[in-house]
């Protein structure tokens, strides 16, 4: 068990370009998405991973990521009712890793950067390219967006 | 991945308590269960697992099933809308292992048996305390007794 605690902005600019360390294409369902957990099948790259997260409390949320089969995960995602396309570029900046995922099919249009931290009150610098934040906005959570895509809303 | 194929039964009699090898107590909740797919956790002795399970196509099933941490597994349990409580017996017979599930909680009263087969039309000794078969029967299956528990029928 894991508390991930992440903050999360909405990108205004292309200027992180330049600085993508590595990116990989992923796709992810949820076997189940409401308020109180939900339980997503992820392929990143090569691997694959079975996630249980519970209710988000403000910037954290309980989170139980085990890496499995990449076989099991791709055939997990044909069960899925929603499947989330994006590509996920990773950013060093100011000693942290930012993920920037450029979401793709039905959500294509959306731009999210978020960084994982270790407390709440860990301070962070915003890159330029970060623009509002939206951690706690529940219409950004992939869940949802699963549901609800962006280009619908 | 693997295919799980098993037959189930209703328990007539007593007469498996003398045949039991071993004996544990089991919590078994769902974090999703529809007829395509469920998202099983199941605490079961000193082990947790977390198990997601397609559509059931007869005797057979595809399943995925993954030991996981029994403190992560109890956690999880919390975020189940609907647990399943009881006793698994395992009781050789005829060179196969049977599991005799007495159910407890609002299952109270349910005694169901389980022998898991290699393929379909495996030959397999049904003992004289199993009852009707209700393998193909949705409303013996955990996920449903979990929603709808036996003592409401």
């Amino acid at each position: 068990m894991a508390v991930e605690i992440e903050r999360k902005f909405l990108v205004v600019s292309n200027d992180w370009k330049n600085a993508v360390v590595e990116s990989k294409v992923c796709r992810q369902g949820y076997l189940v998405t409401d308020p109180k957990k939900s339980v997503r099948v992820r392929v990143i790259g090569d691997q694959g991973f079975l996630t249980v997260k519970g209710a988000t409390d403000g910037f954290s949320r309980m989170e139980f990521e085990y890496e499995i089969d990449l076989a099991d995960a791709n055939y997990m995602l044909m069960l899925c009712d929603w499947v989330v396309e994006k590509t996920r570029h990773y950013i060093e900046h100011d000693g942290l890793t930012w993920e920037l995922d450029v979401f793709e099919g039905l959500n294509a249009g959306l731009v999210m950067a978020e960084v994982e931290l270790e407390s709440v009150t860990q301070h962070f610098d915003k890159p330029a390219w970060a623009g509002e934040e939206v951690s706690e906005d529940a219409r950004y959570f992939n869940g949802y967006l699963s549901k609800h895509p962006f280009s619908r809303w």
